[in-house]
């Protein structure tokens, strides 16, 4: 009953956040086609995104559908992590505006990496709960895209500084990572017993 | 279970976009009812919107009923139908903005291809999922309405540069064909055993 | 299953439409109280119009729950009520950029009006698909509410154009006579075996 | 059945809330860090009304686990705590449009005030339906945060008259004492069997 609801709940935000980012696309004056050139850094940071909310609600989803208990605790780290995830269209629109500035790329990084953070916390007392033993806790495995992951945005922000374009490269590389599942590494864990996340 | 979560998270995006667009609509300062005069294209072509996101959510939902297996791949062909559909407010907005102008007209046909594309590639891989002799591959037949709409589509986008309204006249006439089902194709397809899709 | 989706979508575009209002409440430059004061136009409409998506989420949820069966035709009348409903967000900024001017005012009226038809036809539509002895047809009854409702509507458009508060406080009443229940009304259809509808 | 669906809108509804103030936090123009300095307080005010709104939705989630029956007259109790709670996000953006101004943050205790009644409201009716002995009158005991929070928003209010931070403080420790559990006191109740509302 209370997972319904915290599911549900996300689920609502979620599609509120990957849904009001289009609203930071503001409609161009002009009817040429070549207004539509100036939007593309816009589309570009939409789009990957996009692609980011996605993951998370994926993963969100699968791990929830192994979860037996919630407790106060859980409900308010889950909270925490959709607080960073909404600054998402925040740091996307800036990105945007800019086209692709030091800062805004930088900025985009910090909030994946405190929503990675906060991923990470809920997923370990989802964990704590439900025992070592647990579907959870074996679906999980040894996680190592969740280790990758924060190493690639903090090279991403230090990288931004010097050059925007490649930070953007990283911060893509870092979605592609979740996006196409490593088929060796997947069948090497399910053979140890490990299980796989995706 | 993965079903109900991707249905409901598709719904909350589905409701998201169609309430977006009205925000569209910007309010005008003046009080006399000829301020509305310059928002019917706005509102006209907000209509034509409604009507599309709701043949899609109509026809979302016909397709998930028939669906028993979710696959990681399933739920990113759906990510991939919503980021188009999501485009559609956009697309709409720079309509209402320009007074079907030909630039805009375009666009709006090519995101509705695109979306198109989107469904179609769910809609196969639901099939292969499901198998060729599901309910779902018998429930879309011959598919005769999705083969005809991409080229109704082209046709709107290259007529947009002629004629703006043949091009929206066109949008509409593609949604009316979801709308207005066809009694006698039915009939037949009901009695050839293939069955309908509405 | 069907049903559980329509209302679903449906629950979702209401929250969106009750919510999405307060945008149109622009947040003040200035930080004296004074400021709100230009703001209670706006208020007040809000809050007009928040217990008016109230009294339709509630007489829907009402609906639905007796209805058994649904049809294409009803997911069409459903999302073409939920299209003038979603209109009233853009009537009730309208109402409060212009202070209750004369045209505003009607327009209120006139998307009310359109509303209430359209809830007329899901609901004939529904009666129509589940008999005329069934539960929906009972507790509907003579629809009293239904039917005064119209005409007030009609009259507040009429009054808007000499006296736009009048035509406020008809709006007003017409709300009212869904929110308080007329216990004595509801007795009599009790006894008579009509039921009732709220 | 009924409950199900006044959960599942009210979730939508303060979903949407949560997410819409993100709207609130304009991207700024520039793109060097120091733009986002501006921001600290949009960001902070924020951040406050997030858990204020997390702490709503989590309280909501617990009284409604524990009830059976919902009248008509609860639905509107519901949708009147709803409507002071869709005020947040508006009070909110006032403060950071002001940083920190004395009205914005008298204004923010106003709403959350009258939050706190409409919840109190809606509780009384629950409780009256559930009867005195029901799991629900047990679980809010005394309810002692219930009690405290509306003296800490009265004192806010003075207090933002003369020191607006001061005042900032006071909400924060009355959104600290739904969030930390004081485990005296639950052991406390637990003991007395009054049970506990976290």
């Amino acid at each position: 009953m209370k997972k319904t609801r915290l599911e549900a709940f996300s689920d609502g935000v979620l599609a509120i956040i990957i849904t009001i980012m289009v609203l930071e696309i503001k409609v161009p004056h002009g009817e040429q086609f070549s207004e539509l050139k100036k939007l593309i850094p816009i589309l570009l940071s939409y789009a990957l995104s996009f692609i980011y909310i996605g993951i998370y609600w994926n993963n969100h989803h699968h791990m929830m559908s192994t979860v037996h208990k919630i407790t106060g605790g859980i409900l308010w780290a889950n909270l925490h992590l959709l607080f960073w995830l909404s600054l998402i269209p925040f740091a996307t629109g800036w990105i945007g505006e800019n086209h692709f500035g030091a800062a805004p790329m930088a900025l985009y990084g910090v909030v994946l990496l405190m929503a990675g953070i906060a991923y990470y916390i809920l997923q370990s007392l989802l964990i704590k709960n439900e025992g070592k033993d647990s579907l959870l806790a074996k679906a999980i495995g040894q996680d190592l895209k969740g280790k990758i992951s924060p190493f690639l945005y903090v090279a991403a922000i230090a990288v931004s500084w010097m050059n925007a374009i490649l930070s953007g490269i990283i911060y893509l590389i870092a979605a592609l990572i979740w996006l196409i599942p490593d088929k060796r590494i997947e069948r090497a864990l399910r053979q140890s017993g490990n299980g796989i996340d995706d």
